[in-house]
């Protein structure tokens, strides 16, 4: 596995195009009937495209590692996951269309209910509608300690990202959610003294938000976890020489492909909308990370036969891939999700590699049990990167 | 994969024999037969070793990565190839019998013709005979600045090597040659300040030589590049506790050889010579390394039945070789060179080691796509020698 500082040496600038589609959570695994959601899927387009590639199983952080999405697709986009950990709350924040600075800290919120002894009734305030989150947000956002600027965004139902802004803040700081209803919320506990600061900071706003919530029952408090401050990613310009381009409906996905320094393209909600998106921006881009959230969700559901639909209707619209052209095309998963575990898992993920330069192998269906034959083999996801770019010309020879 | 550093406290002398074949660029891709070299090609021997062989697929240098020659045998000899990043100029300069101290500093050079203002009308002076170049060759050798003894040395047509030998040289200079006809030849420049006293001295010596050969129109100017220190690895005898021989016809793999401490043997230029030699020198060591050139060249030059007939070639002289019966036999490629792609590239390379030792899988065939199943699987090439000499009983069990 090749370090990006190294790859970075050897990459240039050419006129071939890439795509990545990632389908989340694509791997899966046998239900009672044998077969996998690949298996048991009709997926002709796809298989006609594994004939032509080379076909293989990544590892997205290491074997027998379960990854979330953020380290699973920054794996696949070439960087060390371990060496760029995204907290969880700047990977929450990342979806809002905020513009982060390198002074910036970000946490998850929640509006949650506590009752006159300061115990958590409902850790999600009864999911209050997503208005009654927008008011409140907008009273909460906005204020100011000793020059610290703290921005209050609403999600969706109860959830919020809260932004602190200023010079010397220093995520090292335990949640203030318990995680558990029955308890009182948690002062932030700073785990390092250079963190004693920040944790003032924050408490005095954890303070400030209880007062101005005191009458809003049942989101009368909030609870704060997953600090992080802003995460400076190498980006695919520098790195690759690539101009890249995301085609993604979830917020979280944008935001992690924008940390990379990808264009965020418009598109509509549907998989054919994304295909179309792709085609109208084919000309302005050399790669394209197209996410398809849908195969993740009814894996996390259980739901075996909605992902088995899923996987047949992007089927349907790899043609409207395929009749662009392009130089070379990934198709893959960042992890596993298989129905029968209802959850991310640690099997490794089918791939295939298109590309008219590449050795092709014999592997004739696209599934996990075909893909163990392939030519890639096993390979850790930050393989991928290096794989295609030499595949589109765009990796120079290292030395003599 | 295991450091040379740690596999050294591992390994230990004993009697077997371990022969490394390196058929240069062997790894090939499909043509519009749908085959590639290796399966086109008819090679009973090879896949009749094949059969009692453990069979796989390396990668040089990482996956996705084309290496030069150099870093892709530094790898086949368990070396990491971006530890010690051998010089253009020492690359170029290993091949001529010269006994390189750790004190010297190699460059490329070339003869060039430059017009009555200095600009370069031909990078390689009309590609002067050999004879012609050694005779000028002579007038350079031996100049000395500063205690800085100057070696000039005659390669081929227009081509030289020049060694600066003494103490503080910094290798850390960019090329008097700017690779284009219609400029005037550059200073040599460094680009660290501990490179100033030796971009000194080679520009002392690139006026000097402009004075010596004023009047031998054409080549009537020296052009130097890939100013290299000499680079100290460590040796066969060491690590691996071997006594090792090369057989190549080529001058830079046998320098690469010598650096790694290989004795270099006496060899004719044809196949059958090169096992011949195997053959005479078989008692005397416990190592060899065989490197055939041919493959690489058909592959360099696009042509696909040449480089099919050229394996069928080696094929005929493997009962030369299995004859001796040595206790281990590896027989791979340095990189693939596909006549498709008519030069070196990223795809992994079919491998066979045979011993009465091994695990042997069920691959019938020597080629890319059949070693894809292989017992070996995929493997970085710096994974070779550990297996081999682990084969030949030279490795003893770590830990209790």
């Amino acid at each position: 596995m090749i370090e990006q500082e190294f790859l970075k040496r050897l990459t240039v600038k050419t006129d071939t195009k890439v795509v990545m589609v990632v389908m989340d959570g694509l791997g899966g695994c046998q239900n009672e009937s044998g077969k996998t959601e690949l298996e048991a899927a009709t997926h002709p387009n796809l298989d006609a495209l594994a004939k032509k590639s080379i076909c293989g199983l990544t590892d997205p952080v290491s074997p027998g590692i379960t990854p979330g999405s953020g380290p699973a697709h920054l794996s696949l986009f070439g960087y060390d996951p371990l060496k760029y950990e995204i907290g969880r709350g700047l990977l929450d924040t990342l979806g809002i269309d905020f513009d982060f600075t390198p002074d910036d800290m970000a946490a998850r919120g929640n509006y949650c209910t506590i009752d006159e002894n300061d115990i958590i009734t409902d850790r999600r305030a009864g999911r209050i509608s997503t208005d009654r989150n927008i008011a409140l947000c907008k009273k909460l956002d906005g204020i100011e300690f000793n020059g610290i600027k703290i921005f209050v965004k609403p999600v969706k139902e109860h959830r919020f990202s809260v932004i602190f802004r200023g010079k010397g803040l220093v995520d090292k700081i335990l949640d203030s959610d318990p995680q558990k209803e029955g308890l009182q919320p948690l002062d932030a506990k700073a785990t390092s003294s250079s963190a004693e600061y920040t944790a003032q900071i924050v408490n005095k706003f954890i303070a400030k938000a209880r007062g101005v919530l005191k009458k809003e029952h049942p989101a009368n408090m909030i609870l704060l976890r997953g600090f992080s401050k802003m995460v400076n990613l190498p980006k695919f310009q520098d790195v690759y020489k690539l101009t890249p381009g995301c085609i993604a409906v979830y917020p979280m996905y944008k935001g992690l492909a924008r940390l990379c320094g990808m264009d965020v393209l418009k598109t509509g909600d549907t998989i054919e909308s994304e295909f179309a998106a792709l085609k109208e921006n084919f000309q302005k881009y050399d790669f394209f990370f197209i996410h398809i959230k849908p195969t993740d969700s009814s894996g996390e559901d259980g739901d075996f036969s909605r992902k088995v639909s899923i996987i047949e209707q992007v089927d349907k619209s790899i043609p409207l891939l395929t009749e662009l052209n392009p130089d070379v095309i990934i198709i893959t998963g960042d992890h596993s999700t298989p129905a029968v575990h209802a959850g991310h898992s640690w099997h490794p993920v089918p791939i295939l590699i298109y590309s008219k330069k590449c050795r092709f192998d014999r592997v004739e269906r696209f599934n996990e049990i075909d893909c163990i034959a392939g030519g890639l083999g096993r390979i850790p996801a930050r393989d991928v990167m290096p794989i295609a770019l030499s595949n589109a010309g765009k990796v120079l020879k290292f030395g003599a």
